[in-house]
């Protein structure tokens, strides 16, 4: 099964990084698990802490994904409204769930447990638990979506816990060839090899590194003896075009090794 | 007139992002420009090279917000795809600009415009072009849709020569208040604070730094009286509650030095 059959979105609610505070650093962490684990990540939105907003974004990514991962706005502060906005994108009420006040009593003592940590125990009716080895509050899930916390340690430890249990398919593989030509010059005889290649994924990314302009060719695809072939066939090119490819970094070796590992 | 009035979306187009491969860049530099130009930040889109998604986002974006950034996507190689989707968004053609050709001929000169180099003077027709004063190829806009390109470098100095020609409103100020309080201690205080600062917007971000679970108070407002009152009851809510404001940021001391060096 390809990769492309399960997709996901992403969906970061918080005003940090929208007012530019903030970079965010969660979306490369998720996007590389699941790309390792079959997943596509088809779209990743940024709302700030705004019911219509993250209903409105909720409602369209979980329809057309087959997982969205939310993360930000479950703490105990007055800007945490992520449970609430979730609990009107699905027309459910929000309540108290016991198995939640149970873990918030475990983590910080009866006593410690004031108004506000209650309030991370409140989740949409019908959702289930997802475990904070971090932090003690859980985040939820409800049908495909799948609430996390925002700060990467916790979301990092709350993703991990679930992520084996989710559908994927075979994991992407991907090569990375730099050279020292400039886009417009492969342009043409990249676009003839991506036409053989329907199912390789051709990306092609200039950059300045020490200020000079260089390009990096990205192939990507589920299936290792297309990769192989693919990626012989555009060192070729850039030899053809006189350029040198200076660097191909076999990004499935690693994984393979980790796999296996 | 407060900032709220004007607000803005940047779609970031193009798989690098959502492949785990590239850490996005552009979003916190774009952010700080708009919030410094009085544009609220609204929302951030990430798709990947494909037709549906970009124009699904474009039109709803481009109606939600006064102005619409997109980013990447505008180079010469067959995963550039985004002229030609705007055109679509919009229901136009897509056509050679002389002007664009112009720039280009003057840019490579007319031997070295090769048929790719070319592909870059076609823009949806009725655009008008945005200065490039990197690497020569334009950008666009069509209506409060400005298309840019995905290299850092090329964007900022595209967006540099026209966002002084953008109606905004105040400029956003902004104070960050660091406290070694836990945010459930802070969070009942801190909801009725904010309820009688209805016009500052108010957010509490945890982070570990170093292993030590911290907290940061981000106070927003384009009043500059407002914000000082809203920070000394901050920080007077902290120390009533045992802890210490440990680091108070005040960015919008160095915005407005900037503004008046």
């Amino acid at each position: 099964m390809s990769a492309g059959t399960y997709t996901a979105a992403i969906l970061i609610i918080g005003d940090e990084i929208l007012s530019g505070r903030t970079v965010d650093q969660n979306t490369p962490w998720i996007a590389e698990k699941l790309s390792d684990h079959g997943i596509k990540l088809r779209e990743v939105r940024v709302v700030s802490d705004d019911y219509t907003d993250i209903i409105h974004a909720v409602n369209e990514l979980r329809a057309h994904c087959t997982y969205l991962i939310t993360t930000g706005g479950i703490g105990p502060t007055h800007d945490d409204i992520t449970a609430a906005a979730i609990a009107q994108a699905f027309d459910v009420p929000v309540k108290e769930d016991p198995e939640a006040r149970k873990i918030l009593e475990d983590y910080y003592g009866t006593t410690d447990l004031n108004e506000a940590r209650l309030k991370m125990a409140a989740v949409p009716e019908g959702a289930a638990l997802i475990d904070n080895p971090v932090s003690g509050a859980p985040g939820f899930k409800m049908e495909n979506v799948y609430v996390l916390a925002g700060v990467p340690r916790i979301m990092q430890g709350m993703l991990e816990g679930f992520l084996d249990g989710l559908a994927g398919g075979d994991p992407m593989l991907s090569n990375t060839i730099t050279c020292d030509l400039f886009e417009s010059q492969v342009a043409k005889d990249l676009g003839t090899l991506q036409s053989g290649y329907p199912d390789v994924s051709i990306g092609s990314y200039p950059q300045y590194r020490g200020g000079i302009l260089g390009l990096s060719l990205v192939l990507r695809t589920t299936d290792a003896a297309l990769l192989a072939s693919a990626t012989a066939d555009v060192i070729a090119l850039i030899e053809n075009l006189g350029g040198t490819a200076s660097a191909v970094n076999i990004r499935d070796e690693e994984t393979k090794a980790r796999d296996t590992g």
